[in-house]
């Protein structure tokens, strides 16, 4: 019999494939004295043999299945293998202590581990701990008999089951086989979720049960839709999930006409749909798309991906690059946003309690002048290039606007003086993502020339729950009527301004968050390239006028979070023209 | 010359003396090879008895101007130094290491304090570990030939100089003399702070380079009304100290006369000043003061000061007493409020990124419902001895309320089952602390009989800015339009459904705040006893007419925390009656 779990629906589509078990076994062991020294080496000796053969299948599979850049890495694993300095150190080991092969190997790996990690201002010898983590597991696997999932190897179409995923599981994933995927933890917004969005993955996650409900080789159905799996399907409801995928594909076809279309509702009203990009490379998923404009440029991952801070040369190469590639189009850069969840090996922060609530972006963009002054000239150069806007991350106060945007005011002054061109017209605004900002959105109206409201944050602040603690992940509510009453006051406070108002948030795409901001205004909805065209076709089939008393609904009468998102659904289901 | 330091104003009041540096001597040592054993171990013995003579001349004065309770640490110290256990052991080390006695005294120490605080289940023995740790320093001071400072010795009126203050220094300060202190680090809600305004110790904190600026018996002042610092006062100095001194003591004369007066407006009107507590004994500084009501008794001490769950029948006594001993008076007790800074040693708690954004307060309340139904159970049948009012801290949303209410109200019906009296009319209100419910004050306001505003998370949630973190402290703002906003909020939609609105948070004794909080109408101001007094002083010297003007430009015109301070010292200034 057929059982169905409920989970969160965290990437559209369907799949019907069996189970693929990403679980990693049980590695532990005891430690032993060995007597016949030389079997032991033996036994080790073959153990890494196993390991190198694998690695060479993985590595060629991957290299055809994922390219080559993908299957890089199990070269290095291979280097490894070969190196005396670490296999030869557990063989001695072995001799010299005595112990049995995994021991010596815990031991030799844990050494090098610490003393890669410790390298913490080298980016590169860090990651080659992960490196020898991930090496010294597999040569343990096969010391101890039992099997590592490889998920490269992966070579018929399956359904991807794992407790979570780390970001070089996902690498791993061959699109043509993972047809979906299914995690026991993780919300809407966690890493693998919006991985399976962007590489247009059907997903669950948050299912709770599902390494436990199923084993490798379980036949089940994802539908991202809803966040169901269905377990060990029957005939019925094979063909239920055939008629879903069916008119799920229908729906994707229509919106791939809407690629080169402006995004118009019912009763022709223009918006603007925009992309959220990391850095240069995603600009072709934009363009895929047909995005009219990014609305959110992530800089940190300049400096995330360097090894010490990135130079105005190498920052304004990459501002150009996308303003350029626009052609035009709008492109608003966010400055650096980093503390909080995101650290630099080379530029050192305080220890905090609580990070969230602490030295980040804006903040530490006014106190690390240089860093600040170094992008904001990189920014400007760029500027002439196409049309750029600067936005400003985490400003809680009035006073920190001015401040933020007096020292662009002197950078623009000091590139006048040398003669370097930029555009001295360029739009500046802010996010909004404290409350504090949300609350005095009539002041800073006055002073800015938009708003872009960063959901994420906002909620987190306004609900008082860190959305990456799965102990109160229940009160991350984007439809709780206090959300939707601030983000309603932002709109109008700007547009009595005659000031737009956008959204790079995970809810900008959100299709119960949708309607409700069509219903209030607002202006512009950046999002991930891969949510455009759904959204386009959204909005095409509502009728603003008739969101008003859905707004009315969902800010006044409304209690609750799940109140909304029924409200909402029933709203589309009824009006969708 | 003299100078004048700036820091913030922690506790009121002036002082004039000499300062006594609480700063830690250099306590670094080379490790040594030592051949003369004996004459090592005979430089231990007399490091040893001459601690041991420092404790008794410790003990003694303390227990004279302390009392017996404060004087028994010593006594502790004291055990420590006889126990062969732990001198014995550090004569042993040096005679087998052959090492000096500071590194051996250093080995012997860490390993007890590491024993003691492994000791997770006892609370008693963890506390040895601090204890050790004392006499270890004291007997390396001895060793090494420096002074510590003794704050129990202090025979003469002193200002306290250090770089931050502990609670076991504090408990150490006698009133007599210590007439103020000044520490490097610290805001007005810091610890130290706190301890100041309830010892009635003029204080000043976070004046950053103090420790640097004097030596022991550098002449000072201290200004605490406006936290400034005079160091090395010439005449005219001292002059106009003592012009403020007098002026604040005819104003503590006139305080006290308010003792048995009920709080009055200039113009007539009533408002109610009730007094935070922690336990039970905090009731006599309640009365001193004059306090009528208890605006919020934080029953979170009960758990802390225990080493395992308080029962049932302890948490009744407790809840009890203090109903009883307010005759009649309302005593508005919060539920537990663990989690966030607050940890139980017999709960563990998730290991939390953000614990300020965690589980915490009602969120646990709601999980564990053992706990929460046992308190509630001894609340209920201690309200038959008195008015008390049951309050929920951290709400966030409309369902958390309704679910804790609803478990309530199955605690009743048992009672009612049971046959066990309780107060069935008791009011249930909420912390405003969260922005969302601030937000949602209208629908809320529907459900609750009271709300009660906790500022200091109220401001931390919507400044995104952690109160104890120094890097963004300069994001704690009271007085930012955007909380004075939210606070207005709650104030109206509570009045619209008839409800009244106290509030709890460090604000509702800030001489800055009390005449805003007064224009809006709000009802109820609980806060330290000490301020009780100078608080009702203000109040019976404004006309709560003349304050709507100074509300609406605080909230509507004004833009920043230093506009608004400015403001009402000014109209206060212009204004009193």
């Amino acid at each position: 019999m057929s059982t169905t779990l409920k989970g969160i629906a965290a990437s559209d589509g369907f799949a019907n494939a069996p189970a693929y078990m990403l679980v990693q076994p049980d590695l532990s062991f005891d430690k032993k004295e060995i007597t016949d020294i030389d079997a032991e080496v033996e036994r080790l000796q073959d153990a890494i043999k196993q390991s190198d053969d694998e690695l060479t299948t993985i590595r060629d599979i991957a290299k055809e299945s994922l390219g080559e850049e993908e299957s890089q890495v199990f070269d290095a694993h291979k280097m490894i293998l070969a190196d005396p300095e670490f296999t030869g150190a557990v063989a001695t080991q072995v001799k010299t202590d005595q112990v049995n092969a995994e021991q010596a190997l815990q031991d030799v790996s844990d050494k090098f581990i610490a003393m890669f990690e410790a390298m913490t201002d080298n980016k590169y010898m860090q990651e080659r701990a992960a490196d020898v983590r991930d090496v010294s597991k597999r040569v343990m696997s096969h010391l101890l008999g039992v099997k590592l999932p490889s998920p490269a190897l992966i070579d018929q179409e399956v359904i991807v089951v794992a407790h979570d995923l780390t970001p070089s599981d996902t690498a791993q994933l061959n699109k043509k086989y993972v047809k979906a995927f299914i995690t026991d933890i993780g919300g809407r917004t966690a890493h693998s979720a919006i991985m399976a969005r962007s590489l247009e993955i059907p997903a669950i996650v948050g299912s709770d049960t599902i390494t436990k409900d199923v084993q490798d080789g379980t036949p089940l159905i994802v539908d991202g839709v809803n966040g169901e799996a269905v377990i060990n399907p029957d005939a019925d409801d094979v063909k239920k999930y055939q008629q879903l995928a069916d008119n799920y594909a229908q729906e994707k076809a229509e919106w791939a006409k809407l690629r080169d279309a402006k995004t118009v509702t019912a009763d022709g009203r223009h918006f603007e749909i925009a992309a959220n990009i990391g850095t240069p490379k995603d600009l072709a998923g934009v363009k895929e798309n047909g995005a009219e404009a990014i609305g959110l440029y992530r800089t940190e991952f300049l400096y995330m991906d360097s090894s010490e801070l990135p130079s105005e040369d190498d920052q304004y190469e990459a501002y150009k690059e996308v303003l350029k590639g626009m052609d035009g189009k709008p492109v608003v850069v966010r400055t650096m946003d980093i503390g909080g969840d995101k650290h630099l090996p080379y530029l050192p922060l305080p220890e905090e309690m609580n990070p969230f609530l602490g030295y980040r972006a804006i903040r530490i963009s006014l106190d690390r002048q240089d860093i600040f002054r170094t992008q904001l000239r990189a920014l400007l150069r760029a500027s002439s290039f196409g049309k750029l806007r600067i936005m400003f991350p985490m400003i809680a106060t009035v006073q920190e606007f001015r401040q933020a945007k007096g020292i662009l005011q002197e950078e623009m002054a000091k590139l006048n003086d040398e003669g370097i061109a930029f555009d001295a017209n360029l739009e500046v605004g802010i996010m909004i993502e404290i409350p504090a900002a949300a609350v005095l959105a009539d002041q800073f109206a006055k002073e800015v020339d938009f708003f872009s409201i960063g959901t994420n944050d906002l909620i987190q602040y306004t609900m008082a729950a860190d959305r990456g603690n799965e102990h109160v992940s229940y009160l991350y509510q984007p439809y709780n009527p206090s959300i939707l009453r601030l983000i309603k006051n932002v709109i109008d406070c700007a547009h009595r301004e005659g000031k737009w108002v956008g959204m790079c948030g995970e809810a900008a795409g959100d299709s119960v968050m949708v309607p409700l901001l069509l219903g209030m205004g607002l202006d512009e909805y950046s999002m991930s390239a891969t949510s455009v065209l759904r959204v386009r076709s959204l909005m095409k089939h509502l009728d603003t006028n008739e969101l008003q008393d859905l707004v009315e609904q969902a800010l006044n009468v409304s209690l609750t979070n799940a109140d909304n998102e029924k409200l909402v659904n029933d709203f589309v289901a009824d009006h969708r023209k």
